[in-house]
């Protein structure tokens, strides 16, 4: 019997293919066929190595292959604030130590390098797109263009002069050129990015609904993080942020919001009515002691939910793998009960729904024929690795992102046996370690 | 200017030398100088390099060197039922997974196997000592002495039969043989390990309060870790379990109790009154529901408390930082205050208060003149370890396992640019993937 060959670009075989389909099915022995940066087919070894002839191939013998992170909510070019201060309260974190440092450093060389270092982090960590929200974002998206990776992208609105743009005025000017200047990337989409309602006015807030309506773009704004939002909320408008960012028609499924954490009754219900998408970031949330988000209840309602690391400044790191791990085990031990958020529904928070919450899942977010090749592997053949009775369950409550081995965005392989390609790793890191404040 | 070098054995150099000393000091540039297994000298390069000759040299250049660590409760030989059952409440995970496993596969061959795999993740995670409470403690012990690991050991005594002994008579008697046999072991600690007011018999506690008086031997025992165990303990004894402890006169400096977690008032006056240590382990008790220890209060109170990891059945793996990680940002999430449990207090707790636990302290726990040298060297040339600005903070919110380049005991050099000295890693993880259930 002869069989015919099927030329492709790339072939990736791993010992455990996890598709991320609705029925989370583990392709034992599997591989995943691309060309022209899309998945074209997928399944077991022993079939498809008989139908497709690679001209690269990645054998990841001892490997689980599965989509790239996605990682909902950074301020990536913050990475050189990482752990500049902890364990303060929010105010004093803010005031005291982030803000002079901000008000200081923040230009736009500092922001290629920051963004630069965050970049080589998050390849590293096996995430292939972020969504980001922060200053100068310009520069952030031409760092993750050069890098080959995924990324959404908003300059940060606020009612006061930023260190990149005088007025919200001059932001949302900003925004609308990126959007232009990308719209047509396959990497880079450009939202708008409205910081929160306490930083945002009213007028601000409905111009950028109008905005994103008009031109079809998602929001990212930071909504009910911390307790005292909520409380200062309900002084000034007597309802809740999400109450009052709905009386002004500006929810929708086109909004993520980031955190979440301080949530009524009636606020789920607002979510769920309108489709709103989460970011939920759990350490970053810990870390500050902002609070538990109601994570089981969202999960409960259908609300879709991402993870995210938020800053390296407050996290400290763009690591989804330990966001995963206290994402699940917060949730268990705040509600007393094991059984909640298990390791499947927080792989899917990083896949499939992280892809969702950046309307980006008709691409992204899973391996599926059709989709673009973003895919990580990760190396299994190790002591905190062994024995493997369940993929999923290692991927939340074992792996450490230097496990990530291989990193395929848009099916270029970006990350080879953990040598980023086309990078220049040690002037990046010799560029970090320059920095003092 | 001529100087006279004195020779020695080892010289490890590192970019922050952290001595774990009262002031928790940090010496930049700094080396420690070991010699015949202890630590002879450390202090700043510029001067030390001009006193002593090393035998061989450990360059960390870009590197934190820190003691080992120290996990305060394990039970190695389960890293085989890492992973085997998640997510589900602890009556079923032990009833329906974990005791049918045991009784299925325990018996030498595979407690030889399995804590071997958990020797190898603890070395390559930086753990340098551990507290180990299971069955056939005599292969564990030989483990860890082939590994050079330095440990804690106690058969764990129970009312029923075990796999290893057929009653709490025997399992007794097994412990103070083992003992007699280690007893001038570098390395290895025995000590006696009731497994908790549930599986003990009150007759059978006092014995062994007897024998830990009577040959001066610590106590290492599961307490409180459970409401339903406080409950159940309530409804007996009409005390919660430290009380009922209390009134056998079983508590005292010389009892490590595992978890703690669902502690009054009075049970804390209780630890404090008695000296009681505490093994703390977070990650375990979020893992499995069980609660939110009152670390802060411990704190407060000045009771000494180290880390554990617990097993690689409930954790899912031993990695102390994770848990550290876990440790200072679960409390400050549940007491809603960012302030509570900082970078300085979670590394004490896995280096100096771990020994203090272990009533090791006089030895290891800290780089100091006189101690073994247990050390471990981090290796900071990495994106997610830059920039650093407080390598205290790095070592709790940043830092993976992986990142352990290198792993000193006793002054022996154990784990060289991550490849453990003397031990055929390949055919450890060869057995651990032949392990099927």
């Amino acid at each position: 019997m002869t069989d015919i060959f099927m030329d492709c670009d790339l072939i990736i075989k791993g010992k455990y293919v996890l598709p991320i389909d609705e029925k989370l099915s583990v392709i034992k022995d599997g591989m995943v066929i691309i060309d022209k940066g899309k998945i074209i087919d997928l399944g077991e070894k022993r079939i498809l190595a008989k139908k497709y002839n690679g001209k690269e191939i990645i054998d990841a013998k001892d490997s689980i292959v599965m989509p790239g992170l996605i990682n909902t909510h950074t301020h990536a070019a913050m990475s050189y604030f990482r752990g500049l201060a902890d364990d303060l309260p929010l105010k004093i974190w803010l005031e005291e130590y982030i803000w002079p440092a901000e008000a200081k450093f923040l230009n736009p060389g500092f922001i290629k390098q920051s963004a630069e270092l965050a970049c080589l982090e998050m390849l590293k960590s096996g995430i292939t797109c972020f969504n980001d929200m922060y200053f100068f974002e310009e520069i952030t998206a031409s760092v993750a263009e050069q890098f080959g990776l995924r990324a959404v992208l908003g300059e940060a609105i606020l009612d006061f002069p930023t260190p990149s743009c005088a007025t919200p005025a001059e932001t949302i000017n900003k925004t609308l050129e990126l959007y232009q200047k990308f719209k047509n990337s396959q990497l880079i989409k450009v939202i708008l990015a409205p910081h929160s309602i306490y930083t945002c006015a009213g007028e601000i807030l409905k111009k950028v609904k109008f905005l994103a309506d008009r031109y079809n773009l998602l929001i990212h704004s930071h909504i009910s993080e911390t307790k005292k939002e909520v409380e200062d909320s309900q002084k000034k408008y007597l309802k809740s942020p999400i109450e009052y960012l709905d009386s002004l028609n500006f929810l929708s499924d086109k909004v993520i919001a980031a955190h979440s954490v301080w949530l009524s009754g009636n606020d789920l219900k607002i979510y769920q009515d309108r489709g709103v998408k989460v970011s939920h970031c759990p350490m970053s949330n810990m870390k500050l002691a902002s609070g538990v988000a109601l994570l089981p209840q969202m999960i409960k309602r259908g609300i879709t939910v991402g993870l995210g690391t938020d800053s390296a400044a407050s996290n400290n790191t763009l690591d989804l793998f330990t966001d995963m791990r206290a994402c699940a085990l917060l949730h268990k031990v705040s509600n007393l009960d094991p059984t909640l958020v298990n390791a499947r529904q927080v792989v899917k928070m990083v896949t499939i729904n992280g892809a969702k919450v950046l309307n980006w899942d008709k691409e992204i977010g899973s391996l599926e024929v059709g989709k673009q090749a973003d895919i990580i592997t990760i190396n299994l053949d190790q002591p905190h690795l062994l024995p493997l009775h369940d993929p999923y369950s290692h991927l939340v409550y074992c792996v450490n992102s230097a496990d990530v081995e291989n990193v395929i965005i848009n099916g270029r392989i970006i990350m080879k046996q953990r040598e980023v390609k086309n990078i220049d790793e040690a002037k990046i890191i010799k560029q970090a370690k320059r920095f003092k404040i």
